[in-house]
């Protein structure tokens, strides 16, 4: 462990993805220090919130700094014992939900259940964007674009499959990929296979030296990863998209969840199940 | 819209995925309320910030009920501008920032630098994990098992295709999966290809009746789909994992999430880079 790196806890009774999202996020803010973080998913019982009070507690003696705990317990018991401990310990929903509360005029209630008990037919729409976006992917085995919401074109490596894939986890979208040949590159017309799906394709593009560098590294030497090469695709793919107003986006300096979250904004397209929550209807 | 339901928006100047992971957990804890959500990324000036305080107070006219704002933005006075709508503005950057401001000595600064710019060789790592992960799905076309972290094994949707895209997209970790076919169940012995890989299998199973129910949806009426033939085949799966010591989770009330965490957590596999945050060590 470096010296004069804060140890940081991610705690929940779940899988503490959210206690993680929320807390990286809020690390994120300061990029001068340094963070050594640990996530520790199913604190589902007084033993296992009694064994991880003594583990932040161990820490301190071990570093002599305060480690910082963010914990998302729905279990008020949990958490006060995580509470005992002697870490700055940030508690969101403790300071939300009586908010909320109020708001809705409710209590709360800590039900922790499954999103797929919940809701089988929710989260088996996520799981059928999923199979899609597999079968579909760079030109796909199948081409049963009719059920496409979206199609992602680009060059070899511009990031659509890994798009494809979040926006089917994540958003339940239904995602294809197809990756633009040379061929398609000298052709004066879209390529056949996606030509009558125009008002599905969504164009991918970035930097020939970033690309040139992800290249290099998949086929060391190629002419697949030369500048002159991804210069080439690069300009012939984006003038595909003008010539054919295909909507585009540079990705060169954007994450995956990026990429996504826009393609989704500039389509419109509906998000439909990223809750996974049975009762909540998705705009 | 449903007259009963409450109106709720996940703001952000970035993606908004952590205001709406956040969120929909705080939302679930309310299972009796019924709400209807609205994500809004990249609010990410004055002028969209306006345009959107405007389109949460006009809601208000419309349905005569408190809308709830859940808003993670870095820009305070983007911040500003929705708290001026008439809405509950749950602002838990606000809440939280000043007090690890203090625990750090530090003041927190606005990055909201993209993740692959701040550190690409992280940002490659998970590229390259999906990339794994694609290939080889569903026993793959390849079978470079050496460099898998774990390979999922079990019978035909039993939840091994997306854990395994969840792990390499949400964790970096290169996950393979091998499907337990008919031929296997009828040997002796764990399948060839896999054998020399103990250490990394891991078994996912799942209840009969609910594997019938999945595989009806995909092959109605069929063999593969009856309840006799998955009675059998989970059984002949859990056989194998207990004969060879295979660690199983029985994954029919799990979430994608719940199971990938849960077998981080159950294998001790080392999650590399879901922060993709560059300075931040991870554990």
């Amino acid at each position: 462990m470096q010296s004069n790196s804060r140890q940081v806890f991610f705690l929940s009774n779940g899988t503490a993805i959210t206690a993680e999202t929320l807390g990286m996020s809020l690390l994120a803010q300061f990029p001068d220090h340094s963070f050594q973080t640990q996530t520790i998913p199913f604190v589902d019982s007084a033993e296992k919130a009694n064994a991880v009070t003594d583990d932040i507690n161990r820490c301190i003696e071990e570093s002599g700094q305060l480690p910082i705990v963010i914990c998302t317990m729905g279990d008020e018991d949990l958490i006060n014992i995580i509470k005992h401990s002697k870490a700055l310990v940030i508690d969101p929903f403790g300071d939300i939900l009586p908010r909320l509360e109020k708001a809705l005029a409710a209590q709360h209630h800590q039900p922790f259940e499954s999103h797929r008990t919940v809701n089988p037919s929710l989260y088996e729409s996520r799981i059928d964007a999923i199979d899609y976006a597999m079968l579909h992917d760079d030109g796909g085995k199948m081409q049963n674009y009719d059920e496409a919401d979206i199609i992602l074109v680009g060059v070899s490596r511009s990031g659509k499959t890994p798009s494809c894939l979040y926006l089917a986890l994540q958003f339940g979208i239904k995602a294809a990929n197809y990756p633009i040949t040379e061929e398609d590159m000298e052709s004066e017309n879209l390529p056949a296979i996606i030509r009558g799906f125009k008002g599905k394709l969504f164009g991918l593009t970035t930097n020939p030296k970033r690309l040139a560098h992800i290249r290099e590294e998949r086929r060391s030497n190629s002419r697949y990863a030369s500048l002159d090469q991804c210069k080439y695709e690069v300009k012939a793919a984006e003038q595909m998209f003008e010539q054919f107003n295909v909507p585009y986006l540079n990705t060169t300096t954007m994450s995956i969840e990026e990429i996504a979250t826009k393609v989704v904004e500039l389509t419109g397209l509906h998000r439909v199940s990223k809750p996974a929550i049975s009762h909540l209807d998705m705009k």
